[in-house]
């Protein structure tokens, strides 16, 4: 290439030979011990210490997710351990990729919902104009109703009162409790704020880009995935569930 | 099948329509707002609350690795989110794919090192043998030495450090201690604990069965990835990267 | 649950002690020597062998796509190995999990584009159709424009040259390059079909579900990434690529 | 860096605005229309085209495993899914994520204790010495017996076959027939040479590394998950088995 190269840079790491530096805090004397795991999460994503309420209400939206039993995440993790024992990082990784559009990746999209709204808007308008934008073409209002929890999402109302407490509760879930509202009108139908649309709301009051709170589900069940294939390692369900299913299937 | 199925058990989580246990705690009532996230990372692997010390030195097990800069690991997920943006989660495993003997796994190696090595063995005896049977097969003996910290990993003395603070420091740490100076000698070259036999050693303090300590490391690299993600997002290197990396190797 | 669980079907493969038959074929005696790769591809996904021109212009396709250097793609996986040498397959996976949107899904929307259009439309009209609703919401026109190969994409006249000559070029191919024609004259520049529309319009004349088009890119570009793992196994690059990106984003 | 940067080659591709060449030869000109599936698969890995016979034994190794009903793999894959439709590629990479130690890798295996053999060594002797030394660490000889084809496993003795036809069953064959010989002698009870046996063998009388023997898994079964993520998208299972799993796992 003739041209001057583009500068490849990255501004959140830095280390020589004596010294770690993360995002301008050195890892060894003002780090380690001292920042706890939810700290370092945000340090790593905000580029600052959270206040300790923000930490709170952040480390709760993480703690919501890290486990559900057995979804399909973790049943493709302990199959994938069952074939390739070397590889437990590639185990996680296979439970990981599920994690799209179906399940977490509704959590980026009742963000995005909500950040996409005019900031100025009043709610219940502005809530209508939403609920008729998925309407209109179709698609599934995100973070409204659940297959199992059909009256009221327990944890969803837990995430909102932790937020009310720590004074992270403003325009964005009002906005989704007023969607849920005017998606029950429009539905016919019950449809409460569901865990995803709770965090979605909570985690756009910390401000955080709508374009990585699918991050959020994917730390979260990173932490559910090692535990689960640490049972799966002591108390094996992946082969029987293999054996029996292609029984079944051929039956 | 005509035999009665083994039973598939998982008892980690337990869930109804109305509630959420997880280790046999509730999760709105008594997890959400109140378990931090280095807490709840304990609760799902262990099956029970931490201590405080207790919680504070694994927090910086984890901690300690979330971040390095621009590994291998976090150019894959880099490269991958490059191709596939509508797949946060994608990119996220791409990265972990990678978490494997050369890097993190050392932890592993180390943990298990440790824990396999007689329990009331004289630690001087016991670290001959070790280094000796690594030699034996040419294999490195994990958790020392390091590319760039030849002289001492600042990261290790601020662990075992910590671990010691909260009376974590035992056999295992005076074992990986040992084993440093026996292979110094053996191989006649200053080789001190890096981060992963610290790590190691201080997980087996913890009690952490070495099959699952490359989940330590899984979980600190998820939460490092999801950062320099965001970085990509909004500051993209790969593209850069993969146009140059191309022309240099046709040129 | 108390409701007959619905049964867990799949008639692809039907096993047992001395027989494997799959999509209704004895494995031994009339697949293996007599079936070759693209045959047994095509067997999988249609459930039935091709003929011969069919056989020609499906392996064309896949062909096209196994190899074009060191993309995105090869580099994560490259770089996987390095961390994960264990797992060959972990460094495949991490490569084809970039392989969505940006590259080879583009094969997925020209085809979903194409086999989403009326059937019995007028071509130039079906395309101005089709380029007004990919302007109106802004996005990408897929199968069209190369960064590199500006005027013409070689690849795609000559896969279509292949599809002429076993007669699979009716009104997908046809509809394809009306669309090019359109947009060219809609942005005011000339944008030939590329290789992903070339593949999408001819896997349509085929018949292969756009839902699955995807999957011709994984399984071309599975067999380069074993290519590219094996040079780097022999003349590796990886480490280098790692040491000089990191050493110049923190220069 | 002050060094000189060692230079980051691939020899594998080389492309201009013009031309793409693939191991020498021109993909447009010399390889779309002209080279199968099976050749193309050959070229990339090999670096020049097969002979005819040299192909059909090289096909014959790939096809046999491209399929085996709802495998652990297979599963992952349709699980994956299930959470990510929007990532086909993601749930491929999830279900090549288990292609390990414990199924596919046994080709890996064999392969590699057949080419690590002396090559001028007796069979009998070779075999023998090479059962002794599994046995001496416990470990599993890999590519012999098989949890369901206890008695012949029909593909194996077919692999055999199609290479004698071809003239490349010699002295890795010969080896493997005898490992299995001393193996049954050893622990006392018949162990054919399975699948992962035969491909073993024959692929290194093909002359294929050990160490990406692999990828031949890994490319058949590339093409299997494409399948069978083609049957889940039409007739999907993947709910229903995570659905009555969690059940029973709570029941």
């Amino acid at each position: 290439m003739t041209d001057v190269p583009k500068p490849l840079r990255s501004t959140i790491c830095h280390s020589t030979a004596d010294r770690i530096s993360v995002q301008g805090m050195d890892l060894t004397d003002e780090i380690l011990g001292k920042v706890g795991l939810g700290q370092m999460a945000f340090l790593e994503i905000y580029g600052r210490l959270p206040g300790k309420g923000e930490c709170r209400v952040f480390e709760a939206l993480i703690v919501a997710l890290v486990e559900h039993g057995l979804t399909p995440s973790v049943l493709a993790a302990r199959l994938t351990y069952l074939g390739a024992p070397e590889s437990f990082q590639g185990a996680v990784a296979a439970g990981l990729s599920g994690l799209g559009n179906t399940f977490v990746g509704s959590v980026e999209g009742a963000a995005r919902m909500l950040q996409e709204a005019a900031a100025n808007a009043e709610p219940a308008a502005a809530a209508r104009k939403i609920v008729e934008g998925f309407r209109a073409t179709k698609a599934i209002v995100p973070g409204i109703g659940h297959p199992i929890h059909k009256d009221v999402d327990p944890r969803s109302e837990r995430i909102f009162e932790i937020a009310r407490e720590e004074s992270f509760s403003g325009t964005h879930v009002r906005l989704m409790r007023q969607v849920a509202v005017e998606a029950s009108e429009a539905y016919g139908r019950h449809l409460p704020v569901n865990v995803s649309g709770a965090i979605g709301a909570v985690a756009s009051e910390l401000g955080l880009d709508w374009r990585i709170c699918r991050g959020i589900g994917v730390v979260a069940r990173s932490i559910g995935l090692v535990a689960h294939l640490f049972e799966e390692i002591r108390n094996p369900i992946a082969r029987e569930l293999w054996l029996r299913t292609d029984a079944q299937a051929q039956g």
